[in-house]
């Protein structure tokens, strides 16, 4: 196979910037079919990747035989009716998170694409494809510092939009910490509980901003993670990692230090598409190549499970302010080649 | 009063540091009585001091005519025994934390010193008096980045020794936070509760070391603690404090970087001596100029109670793993005049 | 233009790492030839391209159609050889650097590249191309610090090889921050002196390393070059710009931060490959997708030039100890189209 | 003696600042008198210090029985002649930097300091005081990064006054760099050659700044100081030390780091009387406890010589552009006890 030709399902904010990303940096692959239902941005997605048709339903891409691969970046709520048809179809899969929006769906998911007896979908965790969260990782498996023991995650945005709301805080954003504090521990979350801290009057009137989410991993390790998506100031993801000898932190900014007017500092992150671009880009290259293999080199259809479980239990504790067990369907042999320890960056 | 002629009782670690600074450091000051009743080690901490004796018991201190003042150093279980008298006597007073090891005998203490109608005593929560938490504390009232939120906050010991049990690490550590949580927010604390993060194999084996505490505190603000006193690597103690529009960080090293095989890097504190050292330096010294104007310039009586009362719900919550309420006495209009916010580095 | 077929001409560790990038990580290109006299590494290095013939000449490369573009990778002395018959071929070239070892071959170069009517050829200087330096590089222009006025460089190399000479501290190493400097003040540089520090005792016992190289340029900005071959620790290239109201600095490690064993400390780099990685991919991603538009995107011939020039210059005054002049010819009007200015990355 | 008595002259800014100290910070001195021309600026001056008397002449303050040591803070041009009087006395002097405006009259007094039998004279360096400075020197000596090779040194002040001369960049401002390049390396300074970067329109007309000063050590270390006098940003005094495995640095900023709007940063020193606050502080109270024992604790008159010889050399290199050897009379045996390697913070 010379380039692999890619669906692209959605055409909103991500799936553009994966069709850009496709076209400008990403090696062997190219965007053969714009998936949109609106008409207008449609093409002007399709504009972007030379020779990319555009379509409004995902059943006539189907039909064509220009499709080696699929890439879902539909909102959330329509992942399923991608995956089903894709699976179906035998397609290989990058599917931005969640896997779907609960984990009844999820099992769905996962039933069908145990029937193509194949593990066909990677879920697009990106995080895992940091170079800073690698290194993380690394240090934990090399024991260097003894046991990790706990882990302070910070994962704040500038500003949140209309649609946004208060289970969206756990669905859309503390989403990722959920996937990336079980491939940090490799350990499944067995718990969720969530704390207010006093609320940002900056946020809109309806959010309960920030939160102060708990998470437990079945290894006794403790996650806590401040939530918050108003802080004006920047974008910025932190992780500081607590061993049994010694402290780990990720996330600091790099760049020009600059001293004027009697401070020194530097520029902050003030979106997700800078803070993780580079994170993009190999989550997408790596897929590329692995599906030239006919393999997967990420998170799997699993991950998406765990993680559409656990934010079900996150949403209820947010609402419960109780701390709530998460309770997961057992393994499935199917998926029993564990896929996590294999990520470097 | 040309120097002011101290008694400091009890010649353990901290009252031997306490006598070798105010002899060595500390302006308009000098140790002119030691109380000790091990008379080795209480001669050899006189020796520290030119002109010192030696006592075994306090009484015997109060009646000599060279003591302007009183430092007690002792084990908390002893400082009731201490302020009882010396207030009686009319003496001015630097107690180091914790006033007394419940609230119920912090209560006495504030009864008697209302008794002698004046403010006599200082608690030593040194913190208050450290460059950084000071910084902090005015960008928190300078509303420049909006409300403060939340605070996280690490504390962190090399190891721990034979003595040290479960309830210390609220009462002899937590209980900096407890103090240093309400300076910043200048609303008292109402309840606390404790989780466990996975246990440090290196920590004795009677430990369940490290836990997270969380401070909530009338305003709403809600502070994190990591307590964790067998990290092996340093002595730290870092917050950060979480506004409406950013974010502000202490307890970063300073000092020499140095590259080399393949690293850069510099030296952490590896003991609390060197990391509060000038906050130590600070509080004896403003105590003393305070002392001879007839004031105190710290901590009061009131705040070493509300401390007490704190850790009481502390150990309570460690013991249950509930989220324990925190009850006070109403403020005497006696404490208040609020010295709190006059603190300033 | 599908895919610009280059011919890589050298596969020694810098044409190798070429292929390598073209094939992994660069779109819209492919390497169709590789150049190599030593048939076994020629066999090994076209091996990493899929579709990649090695020839051991380059004229038999001209002689074939699968050739859009070459990129030149030899030695420096034979960069001439290899240059003007692909003038004469019209092919648009990314030369290494330098583009020859002396200004008089360059100055036939830059005729040759003259009479084809078009600037065909882009030389290697990829620092031109690293985000850090291109953010100083904006900031400068951006005047908000007032002028620049000085720069401090430090190009820092854990060893040097058996091969490596006195003058090639200038030639191979200082040739980066001679570009570097004149990209960054948009002047020529008009003298060049040398200084010695203390010589490196663990430098091979021919080399005075390290230097203090001194450039001045004609808008009168001092520049200050520590070159330092055999530093042990790693490599190291940092920048401090004085300007009148500030000062900036480039060229420190980002990445996890460990705390341990009483020191807190990172990894610095410890070769060019990683510390330039982002930089080199950059720099052959824009040649590419300028080269298929009839462009160059980066330093010219012109640029080549007159590093040329200085770098004799600095040689020579590494041998005299003598503050050398500068000399040039005047810009041919074919060169007048200034390309500096549009780097950005 | 209990406490020493303290005859401060000069009542200018230093001369104040030091009565300050000595009065609130300086344990076992006190002031007991000023010596000031200005009579309303000596009462002022006075008035900082219970019990200090203000005289018009030091011969008048040389009458009295209450002087136990002497502080010299006048002007540098009228050292001398209140040294030669406080040494026919007997007296030990803290001199402030520098010992004489040039090497003859130094050497004048390096004559009068001999005849008295003793090392009386101490002059005040007081970086090398500064805890950073000590942690590098302690790291040079400790060769655990191979030989020192190297030195760069920035020293930056915001703006200078009316009466700020090109000279004085040398003799006011460089001579703390030519005395602590030798503390560092413990070689005398053999050669001082000026460099002029680009000048800085915001500096006043009639000053070359900043400059670039290279000192050579006789043991082959080259320093290069750059000096900046009008940076608008702040003040700061930073030092990168060039070893044979590896690299250190001093004087970057500690405390409170802020994240707000898109940049995170802290504050930089906007004056030496911050930055070098706490060495101030140790040299006086360390030379205070010397003095009481009859010693000198820091650098010794002959340093002082030493520093007067080398800015004689670095004026002329600054008129002349040339580089210039430092001249020096032989080391007298009464100097031979060098004091230089005692210093430690
Ligand atoms: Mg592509
Ligand atoms: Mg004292
Ligand atoms: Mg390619
Ligand atoms: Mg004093």
């Amino acid at each position: 196979m010379s380039e692999l030709r890619i669906a692209v399902v959605g055409a909103g904010q991500m799936g553009a910037d994966h069709i850009n990303r496709i076209t400008e940096r990403i090696v062997g692959a190219r965007v053969s079919v714009v998936v949109e239902p609106d008409v207008a941005r449609g093409a002007a997605a399709a504009a972007l990747a030379p020779g990319a048709v555009a379509l409004t339903n995902f059943a006539d891409a189907l039909k064509r035989d220009d499709i080696d691969a699929v890439l879902v970046a539909t909102p959330g709520q329509f992942h399923e009716t991608v995956l089903l048809p894709a699976l179906a179809a035998g397609l290989p899969i990058l599917c931005e998170k969640p896997l779907t929006q609960d984990p009844v769906s999820s099992l769905r998911v996962l039933e069908a694409e145990q029937a193509t007896g194949k593990q066909l979908i990677q879920v697009g965790f990106m995080r895992r494809f940091d170079r800073e969260y690698a290194q993380l990782r690394a240090l934990i498996e090399s024991d260097r510092t003894g046991a990790l023991l706990a882990l302070h995650c910070a994962h704040r945005n500038p500003t949140t939009g209309e649609g946004y709301t208060d289970s969206m805080m756990i669905t859309d954003s503390v989403v990722h910490e959920i996937d990336v504090v079980r491939f940090l521990t490799d350990s499944p979350i067995v718990s969720v509980e969530v704390k207010r801290p006093k609320r940002n009057s900056l946020a809109p009137s309806w959010l309960q901003d920030p939160i102060l989410v708990l998470l437990e991993t079945e290894s006794g390790i403790l996650a806590d993670v401040e939530m918050n998506v108003n802080v004006q100031f920047g974008y910025q993801v932190r992780t500081e990692a607590v061993f049994e000898k010694g402290i780990a932190e990720i996330g600091r900014t790099a760049g020009l230090t600059l001293w004027q007017d009697g401070q020194y500092g530097g520029a902050e992150h003030t979106t997700f598409k800078t803070r993780f671009a580079d994170a993009y880009d190999a989550q997408i290259q790596r897929w590329v190549t692995a599906t030239k293999k006919g393999e997967i080199d990420g998170p799997s259809a699993w991950d998406g499970y765990l993680v559409a479980a656990a934010c079900e239990a996150g949403v209820r504790a947010q609402e419960t302010g109780e701390r709530v067990e998460v309770e997961y369907v057992p393994r499935p042999a199917f998926y029993s080649h564990e896929l996590v320890t294999s990520v470097t960056v």
